[in-house]
């Protein structure tokens, strides 16, 4: 049966990056061997290196001056890398989620933290909008997507200090202005690769202002004079990476890719507001992820949400559950995820309605 | 034409994690979707991290009281990891070569590191034997096998203090006695996996007795806690890991690998030994590496090291090339090198010195 892939991560990938990278598994770029027993060093795999900065630059349309580093350790490790490079003094967070919270709870370890603005007194379910950034923060994080519970900053904010964005869920879904970020970081494994590379897309001229000593792995310096080779790099999530921005790129780039997200996100948030059954997690619209699509039953018939999910799954709709401190529904609906698979999920809901309500 | 892969890392994996890793990237496990794409916390998934670990203990007979984590960001990040966590105020270092130098220089940041002995002034061509551990360090850390210039510790030592080892490229070449170390450690890229996953065995009791504060992912608490899912764990590597341990049991275990490298790495010595033209750039034997076998040509004959590169690689025999900074040539010998590719290299070794020297 037809797989529908629903999970947040990892997530779905396309078949291009799929079927490449198995290939290269067993025979790398005409070497003989599999990619996974090639020297990093080998001028095959630097070449694969090199076309994933490259295209990665050339997709976000990247300015002069960012450097673009796939690292290992997740964006977990981002969370501390940022303040180590960045804080000297004083940072502002905005904590719209778990991984924002994450983000500035590690910050506190290396100087003092503002917290300019939080949803969490309301399970997350809104994206703050007036609150002061400090000028005199060192920087200003943010977690773009909220992944958990389905909110979603969707456009590049004005900010006067340096511009800190935590894109794990939502790099590659939108057309954006990286000049107006000093760091973008994510964890690969929604849009781009399988888990275990982490991309950083670093402004050079933000660096070398803190005055702590910075081991060498976490500092970003490192990894840009190295051209993110200092060690040996996730060569098989950096091939998988370049795979998915060359079918990116195919596709039409990340213009075509934002067209082609709204439609979906748009086509299940529709039906998720005129099914009786359904209930959106996030009431203004304007927040709602165009990634992480989160709902749940209504209350009157909530008695039901474990039977439409084992609906769904007989239809072969996987990782549909929503995180397990929500409940509920999540439909990921990234990139690779086919407008069909969206359809069937709608088509679902409408039946399931009608077996129920009828 | 059959490809020798002597690559010293990454390198060669067995034909059975290669085969079993690129099915998987297709189909993982039934499921009908590819191992990239699948949630790190489905049981399918879990299922393989629980058995790698198991496998990982079983294989090395570690006892109890130990814990394997699966993290990223190489053995590089964890030169400063192991500071992090366990130096108070000193720790001694044995500098038998590249990566163990830079381990030490890392220490730095965090305390007094005591150098107990170098090699560096021979191009650590030895390893150093009559030194003494300052009995009121830390921990003393030592770096088993040197990749770059072909000298191995192949003995548990005996310490007063806590042992941290960097076995990266000699973990499961031999049995060893674990309860010796407080920490061994290293990158899977040589006897296990593709690059991208870190293991780290630890003592549970070595922990908890440094007064700073760690960042979340940089204690080693966080992931035994979390049994190395804390954050999402490099999915495809640690699959991969997974059949090169099945692999390894299957043939018997790390015994009867240790007398099949052993062969290896003899057949090899010995004909670079018996040759007119090469010599073996460890003088001593005891201090050979079993992994990574370096020679060079005999001065006189020095004019010829380009063309026996070429002749092997004409043969299909890959990364011979010694390390950028020693030159002359490097056979790594890893655990999946098959016997017949030493023989090949044997074979064409005399041939080029009856061509040379007829």
């Amino acid at each position: 049966m037809k797989k529908h892939n629903f999970y947040a991560g990892p997530s779905i990938l396309p078949q291009y990056t799929i079927k490449n990278t198995a290939e290269a598994l067993i025979d790398f770029a005409g070497t003989g061997l599999s990619l996974m027993e090639v020297s990093h060093r080998s001028k095959e795999f630097v070449a694969v290196s090199n076309e994933a900065q490259q295209l990665f630059k050339e997709l976000l349309d990247i300015p002069a001056g960012y450097h673009v580093l796939f690292l290992g350790g997740g964006a977990s490790s981002q969370f501390m890398m940022v303040p180590f490079n960045l804080l000297e003094k004083k940072a502002a967070y905005l904590n719209t989620g778990t991984w924002a919270d994450k983000a500035q709870k590690e910050a506190k370890l290396f100087g003092e933290v503002v917290e300019v603005a939080s949803s969490k007194a309301n399970t997350y379910n809104y994206i703050p909008k007036d609150y002061v950034v400090p000028e005199d923060a060192d920087y200003f994080h943010i977690t773009t997507n909220n992944t958990i519970y389905g909110t979603e900053i969707r456009q590049d904010l004005d900010c006067k200090v340096p511009l800190v964005a935590d894109m794990s869920s939502d790099i590659f879904s939108r057309q954006m202005d990286v000049s107006k970020y000093a760091i973008i970081y994510g964890g690969a494994q929604k849009n781009l690769a399988p888990a275990g590379v982490t991309f950083v897309i670093v402004k050079e001229d933000a660096l070398g202002k803190v005055t702590r000593k910075i081991p060498t792995m976490l500092n970003y310096k490192t990894h840009i004079e190295n051209e993110s080779m200092f060690n040996t790099p996730p060569v098989v999530p950096v091939f998988a990476a370049l795979q998915t921005l060359k079918w990116l790129k195919e596709l039409g780039g990340v213009k075509v890719m934002e067209k082609m997200n709204i439609e979906k996100a748009g086509i299940l948030y529709d039906e998720i507001d005129r099914n009786k059954l359904f209930k959106a997690n996030i009431p203004d619209v304007n927040d709602r992820s165009v990634m992480n699509i989160c709902f749940v039953m209504n209350d009157e018939y909530k008695a039901w949400e474990p039977e439409f999910l084992t609906y769904a799954k007989s239809l072969g709709m996987l990782g549909l559950e929503g995180h397990r401190s929500v409940g509920g529904y999540r439909a990921s609906t990234y990139n690779a995820l086919p407008k069909e698979s969206v359809i069937a999920l709608v088509e679902a809901m409408k039946a399931f309605e009608q077996t129920k309500l009828k």
